[in-house]
């Protein structure tokens, strides 16, 4: 089995630590607006990263008890100091691959997943161990992307070439950068109940100057920052990616506009 | 100048007249609800087709006057009928080419649109006509799909041929099927200020079958209804066609998913 750790494919560097982090707080009324665990519930947070999402978390229901896992330590540290720093203290971490997770049977009260299944070589597993670990009547919350969701104007052919460059170096290290449209039947096939897909799409234009800087810091960045990969794996060559990435910030100039969804999805462990 | 009555790209047989009726009812909570005119104002709606909006409109607004204009005397008695069997009486039709409205200068409190700027070849002088008749500090909406919107689950490269067909045939008549990522630059470039997009993206899966119904009934029908003509012209074979919408019907099942997204924009005429 590939270890998502090695094949993470949005790489680990400062760059990537902050534009996570962005992401995290532009994206945050809209992604957690509806996620409250009630007091003395435990929670387990499974791919936690840099701690983008645990603080969110952590904050919006301050009386339940998180267990934080990841399965890169150098993530696990940052997310530490990240949730010390912003005084949050009901947040525990622990090193753990989601595949192999180090918890007894109906340990939590409900489960949150925030863009990892993207990365997985095998999504399901992820939701049977996911699963054991949750008390029955527990509830289980994903959200994932979908990068076939990006519509935008102008439109590109070379926009679109460098975005399915992405799209295929995830899939070649395991990953499915298409999952989010997948919530539904994976929850179903592992046997959730209660299943609610709730789309929220992120629009972009001149006159929502906050969403277009989110546009290009997280997901033109995002982006671009496989552009060396795809280069030299063949993909597409240097001219095409500039123009590529020459059209995506086209969308965000004044008469531009640009979507994309997230999906989010709950389901229940059944009594 | 092409006329949109002849080059409507979606036909004008019953079966058409019952597909937009149901959409127009599925949608309309969706689309409308954010649309309420004040008691005496007068509205435009234009291009009005069968009715299908006009009856959500009037009984929204049961107040406002409205006028409804379409090119077809045909859609027109429709809509009429309708609207009588509706027992609505606040709307007055008249046959009318958007190009060359029949009204004076700032003859209207309210213009609203739906459905008709993807079918024009020429969108700006329909944005400029338009405004013509709106009093300054007017409101104008308008409704318009994409179908670069369009994400399915399971993924089929013969499903998004058979759609890029209807997108390719409504372009060689003068029309854009991707016209709803537009609206913001085509209001700004109207010179509309105070200009709003809300994108309303549709979603369907196994948990919500009126939804998947609406995805039949609306947005499949749609596009194998012109089937014929993009055989004929050439665009794609009858085997590629036949599995593209087996495709597209395959994601209408328990395990499948579909999303479509609207794009709702409202605007103001500068006082």
């Amino acid at each position: 089995m590939k270890s998502p750790h090695r094949s993470y494919v949005h790489g680990r560097t400062e760059r990537e630590t902050d534009r996570l982090n962005y992401q995290a707080s532009a994206l945050a009324g809209l992604l957690h607006y509806d996620t409250r665990y009630p007091a003395g519930s435990r929670v387990l947070e499974a791919a936690c990263g840099v701690g983008a999402q645990t603080t969110i978390l952590a904050k919006n229901s301050p009386g339940a008890e998180f267990v934080s896992i990841d399965i890169s330590p150098d993530s696990l540290a940052r997310a530490k100091l990240r949730v010390s720093l912003e005084g949050i203290t009901n947040v525990t971490f622990r090193q753990a691959d989601v595949y192999r997770l180090p918890f007894g049977p109906e340990t939590f009260d409900h489960v949150f997943v925030c863009f990892l299944l993207e990365h997985l070589p095998d999504p399901h597993l992820a939701l049977k161990k996911l699963k054991e670990t949750l008390r029955p009547g527990g509830s289980i919350t994903f959200i994932e992307g979908d990068h076939g969701s990006a519509l935008f104007y102008p439109d590109s052919a070379d926009a679109h070439k460098v975005i399915d460059c992405l799209v295929q170096l995830q899939r070649e290290m395991g990953g499915n950068a298409l999952i989010g449209r997948e919530l539904s039947h994976l929850m179903t096939d592992a046997g959730f109940t209660g299943i609610t897909v709730s789309p929220r799409l992120v629009y972009a234009d001149g006159s929502r100057p906050e969403y277009v800087e989110g546009v290009k810091n997280i997901f033109i960045a995002m982006v671009d920052g496989v552009k060396d990969q795809a280069i030299a794996r063949g993909l597409l060559d240097n001219e095409t990616w500039e123009r590529g990435i020459r059209d995506l910030y086209r969308t965000t100039e004044m008469d531009g506009s640009f979507c994309y969804t997230f999906f989010k999805a709950t389901g229940t462990k059944e009594s």
